[in-house]
């Protein structure tokens, strides 16, 4: 789909809401990519990230689907608005086995209050990318309510 | 529900596992109570898990939301099992806005190979807890594959 | 939970939806019972409800478990709005064996913009009832748009 | 993606199941393609499967996401198996306002014991398409117990 932004400064805001989440700091999440109704995050492999089986936690697969959604969202709508995750659903494909999650995420629809995006979560592995995850995502759009 | 164990040791099976997820100690997530059926998880406020505007970030919220009902699940399954998330979804209720996040999860259904969990999500501030988030999940037993 | 309705006539104003919908006298459901955040809808046993086994197909399982939330949510909603379901999220636990399907939803959250709710439905045979799903959905409330 | 189907009358059964399921008779639903991997089901507009503004009941829209996934998935199993839905999540983004519903559904991964799918629905009015919901959707395989 074709999507038309709000303002000229969408990415630069995006960016900026990005950087002010410490938790993507924590976990070294790397804000790859910002178009209108897309977005793509990165992590790579560190062992503090992991299940029991030394694989990316399912908490940090769900992270990455939610956050690309939100912010691709968030790459639709006005100014002074701020976005929320009102709920999402994700399966797991695959274990989360390899050295870089590789999340990306497109709006469906952009209505005036909610946006739907779809994630899906890949890990690569000796070079070769595989889908690991998939996610459907509802959020919702705070108007007047700037992000910081 | 009444739900019945498999074998004796089911309680020291799920600390084990926990104790073995490296992502569970980075966020200082607490495993504080299992029974047949049921889990608890906590983890006090840090501000390196947070979001854009200093809250629990989602993936947090997610990941407690995850983690309580695997564990759940894993509490009912047999002794030489392991337990994978399949798929979950997620409402997100009130922002993460305190000191304390408690998950707790409880079993709908215990079948053969699925297990179908619900869990809540309170966020504590000013030692009053406030719902925050609730999920239902879906988890596989894979027999005879040892969690370690 | 204890949620308070907007307006006296609330439970008038769910029956009055409900017998507009055209599906619902097609597949010969009851609304049953609706108090305030509450709604329990019935439907009999017809073989023209089935799936290929002779079941309660999976669409009529979800069509009851979704109406019933929607109408939980409508019970605590202004006179002049109506309500839309913005998403829902189905586990199927047993298969739809028996004579009647009991949908029961119950409001976990009744926001400004949005509503969430959980519904169980169950399956009666031999005068026994079973857990056969159990849904999490998220309704929408459109203030100033009368229902008819 | 590119599906290989396991035996080579995967076409002919997954007709025949559908054409089992009394519920598709009473909506007039027709089967309207079947590939490996994918399913495409139709429904034309009868005032009989409506909600209370008169537009296709959501029960309808997820009868018909949730069917043509579960299509999708059987036309990959095996000779002796059938299928059940384990969950599925459905938004709802457009009203359900024309004269044809079409839901689309592909297979994202075909496991040994799941399957996971994903659903478009299309609202046609005035001979144009619209995006009216979209769904993610579990499936089990049940080997050696066919389907009828």
């Amino acid at each position: 789909m074709n999507f038309k932004p709000k303002f000229s400064d969408f990415k630069q805001k995006v960016e900026a809401s990005f950087h002010r989440q410490k938790f993507m700091e924590l976990i070294n999440a790397k804000l790859v990519d910002v178009k209108p109704g897309y977005c793509e995050i990165q992590i790579p492999y560190n062992a503090s990230l992991t299940q029991q089986h030394g694989f990316f936690h399912a908490g940090i697969i769900s992270t990455i689907a939610d956050n690309a959604a939100g912010y691709a969202a968030f790459s639709l709508m006005e100014e002074h608005s701020s976005v929320l995750t009102v709920e999402f659903k994700l399966n797991l494909m695959s274990p989360g086995d390899g050295d870089l999650l590789i999340g990306k995420a497109n709006v469906l629809k952009n209505g005036k209050t909610l946006t739907i995006c779809r994630s899906e979560v890949f890990i690569r592995k000796n070079g070769k990318e595989k889908l690991c995850a998939a996610s459907q995502t509802t959020l919702i759009e705070l108007k007047n309510k700037p992000d910081k």
